[in-house]
């Protein structure tokens, strides 16, 4: 509810456009100055977290951005889902800029078994970190990780170590999955915590293809 | 910071995967059982907001996840940016199953005039009532409308009214933009508030082609 103010409901039109005129002139002024004092360029490591919609979604979303200024992306899905098809599909047109990993059989909802998704979890990990050290993919998606190390299949101190230490400087990192580890968010560059405000299964309504998959 | 506890730091790997596959177990059932009386299918009105990052990036995988669909999509771009490079030249290889329509002119930083933004507001309006209603696309994307409607450019009611009594059942549309109107998430199925827990401009890093654009 934005109800005018008593004040802008007194003013003309035109006086509505002087002063938006005036106000936007402050923003640009402001937001050029901000931008001006940006010089780094460096890759950076983001993740999406949170239990709201949208982690995945949003880092493919980057994937077919980079994609479409000529990077090349690997994408290594920690875990395995039965709804990853609508991505896999639109990727494979650009199967020239894509690597894509997924763990095997590893984990998902339909596995009880511990130790094999433990030893995917490595797999896949280890895959992660050649796509991370190459000189070929300019971003790396780290699908689901985060849950991974919330049971402690890697332990996170590992993974922490490694992107700090051993991530070329230039080379993006994006990491998805809920209760990201606080470590992460401390090496992170750029954290955004997807919040569900309100989501449709609360009124009876399915997954769908083209939405959830 | 997760030490384990107590109990399960005493406890063999053995025990430690029993546990594993009893909870996993459970875990599924439930979902099972959630996932069997989820029977609706519809299209959902999705709002994308909040102050962080990724509403229009998770936009555009939900894009790239219809067109993976075989779906067709219809995009509005209420504000023209500068940057947006990346998705477009990404869009560009489904030109038979994307339309894209960006506000000519319209709002962007660089106007201070208020009447050119709201005229260009209504006229991407105008086409997206369009998209919303044909029989060709079958998802909708209106990117950045919220700050249409912050701005009152275009009314709330209007659109919120136009969307409840006219939008065909099947199809879905996406608006991004913070500061999304209360009467826009009351009407919505599925709300993300993205929040920006860290962001690199702090730190003196530029946008950058790949991530921002």
């Amino acid at each position: 509810m934005s109800e005018k103010s008593p004040v802008l409901a007194t003013m003309s039109e035109e006086e509505l456009d002087a002063r938006h005129a005036e106000k936007m002139r402050k923003k640009k002024a402001a937001r050029d100055k901000i931008i001006a004092t940006k010089t780094v360029e460096k890759g950076l490591l983001i993740v999406h977290t949170g239990k709201g919609k949208g982690k995945s979604t949003a880092a493919f979303g980057l994937v077919f951005r980079a994609i479409g200024n000529d990077m090349r992306v690997g994408i290594v899905q920690f875990v395995k889902g039965r709804w990853e098809t609508g991505e896999r599909r639109a990727l494979e047109r650009f199967s020239d800029q894509v690597t894509i990993t997924a763990m095997g059989d590893g984990f998902t909802w339909e596995t009880q078994d511990r130790q094999r998704d433990i030893a995917a979890a490595r797999a896949a990990w280890e895959r992660a970190k050649a796509l991370i050290l190459d000189d070929e993919h300019q971003m790396v998606v780290l699908d689901e990780l985060n849950i991974v190390l919330r049971y402690d299949y890697i332990p996170v101190g590992e993974v922490v170590d490694f992107l700090r230490d051993h991530k070329p400087e230039m080379k993006h990192v994006v990491v998805t999955g809920r209760n990201a580890r606080e470590e992460l968010i401390e090496l992170a560059d750029l954290v955004t915590e997807m919040e569900m405000v309100k989501h449709p299964f609360r009124s009876g309504v399915k997954a769908q293809v083209g939405i959830e998959f």
